[in-house]
């Protein structure tokens, strides 16, 4: 059901992809100028944070001390840490200064450029149908429902806990931080089947289990906790 | 069945408690030196960083951001959380200097010197009814089964999950973080009955809920899991 995209280089300022590896993902034979995010443009127009976090949930790291220890979180392309520690160093990544903890986390985070584009599609798609969601343009919803299916209204629920989700998360901030993240079903895949949002404390729960180890963990609590 | 302890005034170094408020807390009438920790004596010979983290559990706020945002992890006397910022100001303690969310975690942190003496006392016995933990010497046996009732050999659990916490954990870090940590069962009480060890998981996955708040949450999700 996935269409055929246009796929032409983009410009970009990311190094590293070599080549020009970004791609338009427009449909192939579009009109007007080819883009790595058009389905993004309504969100860019009336929720620009939503899209600058769907950009950078699926194309980025999450925070890990980067510069040194004292530089706080930073971020770096997930595809670049498809690269070996040898063709990063060139590019400006000291991989080897980096505290072997950090790397691992880093490493783990390792997606292609296919994928992202795939993840971000996929957030969109989940983000529009949130309870109370702004109502999608014609076209972006049938570029998205080609990808993923048709949109069911108000029917995303957080990944992990399964309640409803609704919009105006986006908007409340606890403490600074979002309320509403990126989870993975499985922490160690980046791929349009297994992330969806979640709350903030839900993804917390979950931790480095998968949600099905996660559900198998809390129905044991749930035993133990009923047996006494 | 509390025994009546000494309770004369012991020196300290620490300056948030006017009028030597540290007190010995040895049974009435004991022989030897006062002291305030005199039932860590034999963590404090074997198992050094056990008594370390007890103590530190016990009477110190969890890390903040505490001299500056770049300065890391710091902590503060629980009882000079009880202090009014006015109070605190001449004690070499800057309230007004931290972000107001940082203030609201270490206000919410605050007890008293009473509650944190009972609290390590509360530690130590659990520490000793853990699977594979030493054995227990018996005037520390009785002093502690005096306040908290009798022992039950490797009967201390994980005070969210309820699975047995077996004492070695003591010795693992995972990334550097302790395998245990001391949990609440109301995270603004700090108090004997409320308080015991978890493993980091859990109480992360608890987070700011209540044990029995997180209990009702994860019922819920198996609830709408299953119903799917």
């Amino acid at each position: 059901m996935t269409i055929r995209l246009c796929g032409r280089t983009v410009s970009s300022r990311s190094r590293f992809i070599p080549e020009g590896g970004h791609r338009c993902q427009k449909p192939a034979g579009h009109r007007g100028r080819c883009s790595e995010f058009h389905y993004l443009e309504h969100f860019g127009r009336t929720n620009k944070r939503l899209r600058a976090k769907i950009i950078r949930d699926a194309t980025m790291t999450t925070g890990a001390a980067w510069k040194s220890d004292d530089a706080g979180p930073n971020r770096i392309r997930r595809w670049a840490m498809l690269l070996s520690d040898a063709e990063l160093l060139p590019l400006g990544v000291d991989m080897a200064a980096l505290r072997p903890i950090i790397v691992a986390k880093l490493r783990e985070k390792a997606a292609t450029y296919e994928a992202c584009m795939s993840v971000a599609k996929k957030l969109t798609h989940s983000a529009y149908q949130m309870p109370g969601a702004p109502v999608c343009p014609p076209d972006i919803r049938s570029y998205l429902e080609s990808h993923f299916g048709p949109f069911q209204s108000g029917s995303t629920t957080c990944l992990i806990c399964r309640e409803a989700l609704p919009f105006d998360l986006f908007q409340n901030a606890v403490r600074g931080k979002a309320e509403i993240e990126t989870a993975h079903r499985n922490p160690r895949f980046h791929s349009p089947e297994n992330v969806g949002f979640a709350h903030r404390g839900c993804n917390i729960a979950q931790g480095p289990r998968t949600v099905d180890e996660f559900y198998d963990w809390i129905r044991g609590i749930i035993e133990r906790v009923e047996s006494n």
